[in-house]
């Protein structure tokens, strides 16, 4: 049997398709966007377990919309309605859900370059014609970004803070005009805002889903100040168009494990929730400096980048390295890296990569950055 | 925003439409396919927990194919290699990634008549178009079989054990035939078996994956033997498939939570397991039984039905009877059933309905009957 086109068609994601390399002994690794699982309040999770799997209806099937109380916190949360909220298997499941509810082959969807690589994958798997509208320090460049709008794209998706895999935050005069413009033209967004919740610096922006836009829907996930294995994040928006993810969602798997949201929403209640999430924003913006350090004092003189103010990544560039070739060089020196290449195929990131800092421990950062720094001297000035 | 042509052309789901209907209380349902609450095995999962969440590692991000363990504990189950096997959010999941994977719109797919919805749902929004072969006593008609692999369909998906919704099971002879039309046709299978472990009376016929088929996907569930909440499944079939199906998974979530995973793998090797999964045979065993009784007492005069060897569900026809409409006075008098009707739009099934048994206590379920023969009184003989 033959794979059909549009799967033929998407590329596998070369971060998961190194994974396993990047679990072999000794290995540093600044590739993946895994959370420190030192950080992870297993203690807190026993006790929730315990409750959760006191009650048999923990266990039932449930309703494909997920477990009414985490809606209902969610809902008090963001000031909507519970049928504004669909819980799904991690965020990436909300915009796979949201590609195969809306998107027919051919459509344009607008995403900004670089891009989130899951994003990608969706949106060409649902056969979309992707358009891309190039990053400035301040979020997507509004010329650019008006007229792919012009062009009627179905919708344009985008991750304002704390993007993956620039860092960037978009400035708040940013925000106000994109809302203008999708307004202007009429056209949907998707906010995906995975990292929001760790901002270490600055001041907490709006998100452009409370800017009164007409169609907008809004992805939240529990993966980051939770735990990502327990896969539960959510979809909101409209009630109209959330019933229809929820229509693909029960095809799909029927629903969200109930223990794992029955956990998640016990966690969120749990008065140590308030006093984790502070330690998780400390010691990310402990290992963040950390690197900014490391990549100042080992890599200064040929690799630029800005540190970010929240979430999990650095950019950075080398100027005429091909990042591709580095990462290769990288593993071997037991250092996994993953190249501007993998979010982008304009040619635009070919010099630039992305570092993960909330995974590996300080002392590990600083190792990692100097044995990147070896990989990278085996380059020609 | 507009939904999609082919979500638009895809029913939502009957079932899952009146489930709130059935939690209405006083309501005795038949109509879901749950198990019984009561005999989850709740204290062992208990224990499980506190083994799993004892593990940061177990709910950090995890390999899209599954938990290692767990997937050589399936190997090793079914005789097979590691690489054959994808853990999915239940097998509704593994059935729709088969779905993204091989289907293109306007694809032949083969199912029998009536049909389970969830399956009819995936291959709908596939696009697929759906051929049916009516059953018979021993499971697909053969000769209507025959003609439709004749027409080079893209796969045939069928419930050889305890089928939902009819209750039956293929006979030794039909399961012979079925491979040999397979193979002449070199068509590819889906045997769905998640009731194939709830055999309460006769011999455990061999699946059809073990039957020198060339190319089969087997699809397991841990959601009657273990708990569905938790959406725990599996798809088996050759690596190269499996490959491609593991592709779409890490589009659509990434990987299944990882705690239920190890506890469904926590679960299966306890050594309470083997005599749940025995109470569970003798308790379900015992409700059909009930149920039989209660059939034949209060409506055997009307109704015509045949007790399945296993599984959940009997399947039962009252000639001259419209059952969509015997289904709403059901629900006036608190009894929830499922009209034939939501499995097969042909027409041949308007006269059938679906009866759960695994779900309702003994005394329910005699009670539930009775109030079904009481609705049934207002129709016409």
């Amino acid at each position: 049997m033959q794979a059909n086109a549009l799967l033929q068609a998407t590329p596998a994601s070369y971060i998961r398709e190194i994974l396993a390399a990047t679990r072999a002994p000794g290995m540093i690794s600044f590739a993946g966007g895994l959370p420190d699982p030192q950080l992870f309040p297993m203690s807190v999770l026993q006790e929730c377990a315990a409750t959760v799997f006191s009650d048999p209806d923990a266990c039932q099937y449930g309703t494909t919309e997920g477990d009414p109380a985490l809606r209902q916190w969610l809902a008090d949360q963001h000031d909507c309605a519970p049928e504004q909220i669909l819980i799904t298997s991690g965020s990436q499941q909300a915009l796979d859900l949201i590609a195969r509810a809306f998107i027919s082959p051919g459509d344009k969807v607008v995403v900004e370059t670089p891009c989130y690589l899951g994003a990608l994958q969706v949106f060409q798997l649902a056969g979309a014609d992707i358009v891309t509208v190039p990053q400035t320090a301040e979020g997507p460049c509004l010329a650019s970004l008006e007229a792919a709008l012009a062009e009627a794209p179905k919708l344009f998706y985008a991750v304002p803070d704390f993007h993956n895999p620039t860092g960037l935050s978009w400035s708040a005069q940013t925000r106000k005009a994109v809302v203008e413009l999708l307004n202007r033209f009429n056209i949907p967004l998707i906010e995906d805002a995975p990292y929001r919740a760790l901002r270490f610096d600055g001041d907490m922006l709006p998100s452009l889903y409370e800017s009164g836009l007409a169609e907008v829907f809004y992805l939240g996930s529990f993966s980051k100040v939770a735990t990502p294995g327990m896969r539960v994040g959510y979809a909101m928006g409209p009630a109209g168009l959330i019933d229809w993810l929820k229509r693909v969602k029960q095809v799909s798997d029927l629903h969200t494990a109930i223990p794992m949201q029955r956990m998640v929403h016990q966690l969120v209640q749990h008065e140590a929730f308030a006093g984790h999430l502070q330690t998780l924003r400390q010691s990310y913006r402990h290992k963040r400096d950390v690197m900014a350090e490391a990549l100042d004092k080992a890599l200064g003189d040929r690799m630029t980048f800005q540190a970010p103010e929240g979430g999990m990544f650095f950019w950075a560039s080398v100027p005429g390295v091909d990042t591709t070739e580095l990462s290769k060089r990288a593993l071997a020196e037991k250092v996994a890296i993953v190249p501007g290449r993998a979010f982008d195929d304009s040619g635009a990131s070919d010099y630039s990569l992305r570092l993960n800092f909330s995974h590996a421990t300080p002392e590990l950062i600083t190792e990692g950055v100097n044995r990147l720094a070896t990989a990278l001297s085996s380059f020609p000035r």
